[in-house]
């Protein structure tokens, strides 16, 4: 049970605001996740298993529950598990890329099975993924998902391609932030929607509202990367600085302080001068203002919840929405 | 043109075989390869381009063509493109964990552009797959092609954790074979027999038909690996034992002489070492034993062609069959 988001505080609220279903539901997922991660022989379980039984927020199968609004059965269990495996899959990928060797205070795949078994269960678990979406029978929700693993491939793609450019545009951090975040919060709640019986219509709403939370997230991430506090984010400040990407917060206040518009990322290169980086950016206002910028999503992610849904749901999507900004990690 | 099968010998003969159809089928999976590739920006163009454009023998598309025995439509190009995309993501990949600069003669994605973006380009190129196939409106071809997947990875998953056990069992070379390569046949001659209107029934006989001769193409695969001759197959002799992949010609080998029985495969550390071990392989008349299993599962394919079938299509798949260990490479 503790690796349920029940666990978890503001999520234990958004649980309860949501309904009784929703809780169980979770636990179904956690389930189906183990079964997934279990059902190919002894060399995937002990990879997969340890990727997947670290747990998480689970926030992206809570964004699949509530957005179907009610107690949709296997096939809502299924897309929800569905989403976490392509969120998975690639975390997994990305601690190969990244050489990382912990992730959730646990080691990577990466780290005790090597970057081959890593990479290969990274796709068995984006292939599995699809397979257990098929059994849905509805081709818009595969669609749907496999949208969202094309852009959070070529999410990546683009932020790797901008790698120690600090002059890179807001445009361009912005579209990187939809491919590589964003758009599996949509594809969640548009799961969600189809699966709950909301219609196309409810599903155009709510993929809306989970595009706009996950830029929110995006950018809360990116915030908490320089503002810290590292004891509750489990990581040093700056380490984007030292992997060489440019994100909000760097080009905000680089607008804001020419020493920090002169200064080469590649210049950045151990965690003490990472962290008098993020001081001088956060001297600037700049984290204020990207808060605000993330705060900006949330309150269009808020305005697009339909008001035709009924009290329960709505209210739950509108904390998902505030904790999206609310988090420290 | 020159990327199309159809500049190959005894691929032009099974594309004349199948009808006028098979040809024109082809030419529309390169383009849809094309725009896929094309489609996401200049950063994977290049990347999945070069995959893409590299050719290969299209042999999956071809089966997906083959199996459904008529012009099928648009429906019938996506899932041959699909089902193609799907063997470049593998590729591509592979190539990253290989470390290999060249493949089919020219510079792999991992070459050119570095692991992070090929591992990325391979993550692409499999969620591009399931967009396709998801237009079919078909969920039972997403679950026949994500099972697909899933294999592949358990194979490469299965062939890593095996490397340098030369006391490998024969039961488990055949899964691995079965996994990584014949798994995707499976699925090509599925797809096609699904969207050819085959039926749940004949597309139950083609599956078998399309593992049958994966395992076949696996099996030639690993003899042409020791057989060579290098200037053929594009490579030196004796890559999968430089690679640690224990094979079924080593495996036969190990059975007949001692002195082969006792070799570590981690001896094997250059390549004229490697293509001693292969004439001393080649010696004991395994390559023979191994020719002749292949052949075993080429009969078995031809056996499961249902006998109602038009006969172009039948000689058609029987032909690929027989092509199958007929190849150089």
């Amino acid at each position: 049970m503790s690796a349920t988001p029940a666990a978890d505080g503001p999520v234990t609220a958004i649980v309860h605001a949501g309904g009784e279903h929703v809780l169980p539901l979770l636990e179904r997922v956690e389930d189906l996740l183990r079964e997934v991660a279990g059902g190919h022989g002894p060399v995937l379980a002990g990879h997969a298993g340890s990727t997947i039984s670290a747990g998480g927020k689970r926030l992206r199968p809570l964004l699949v529950i509530l957005a179907a609004g009610r107690d949709a059965g296997e096939g809502l269990v299924r897309a929800a598990t569905a989403v976490e495996l392509v969120h998975s899959a690639t975390l997994v990928h990305d601690d190969v890329l990244d050489l990382a060797p912990r992730r959730r205070g646990r080691p990577t795949v990466f780290a005790t099975a090597g970057r081959e078994a890593a990479t290969q269960t990274g796709d068995l678990l984006f292939a599995q993924a699809f397979t257990l979406l098929a059994a849905n029978g509805d081709p818009e929700q595969v669609r749907a998902l496999s949208d969202a693993g094309s852009a959070l491939a070529r999410g990546e793609l683009l932020q790797r391609a901008d790698a120690w450019d600090a002059a890179i545009a807001l445009e361009r951090y912005l579209q990187r932030c939809d491919l590589k975040t964003a758009r599996l919060f949509q594809a969640a709640c548009e799961l969600g929607a189809l699966e709950g019986g909301g219609g196309v219509g409810g599903a155009a709403s709510l993929r809306d509202f989970g595009r706009r939370i996950g830029l929110a997230f995006q950018i809360l991430d990116d915030v908490l990367d320089v503002a810290g506090p590292a004891d509750r984010t489990g990581k040093h400040r700056g380490t984007d600085l030292l992997d060489g990407t440019v994100t909000l917060p760097f080009i905000l206040a680089r607008e804001r302080d020419p020493e920090l518009a002169a200064l080469d990322p590649r210049a950045v290169r151990d965690p003490s001068t990472a962290e008098q980086v993020c001081d001088r950016i956060a001297a600037t206002g700049a984290l204020d203002e990207a808060r605000a910028q993330a705060l900006e999503h949330v309150a269009a992610a808020k305005a697009v919840v339909p008001a035709h849904l009924p009290e329960r749901q709505r209210s739950a999507l509108l904390m998902v929405a505030d904790g999206v900004v609310a988090r420290y990690s």
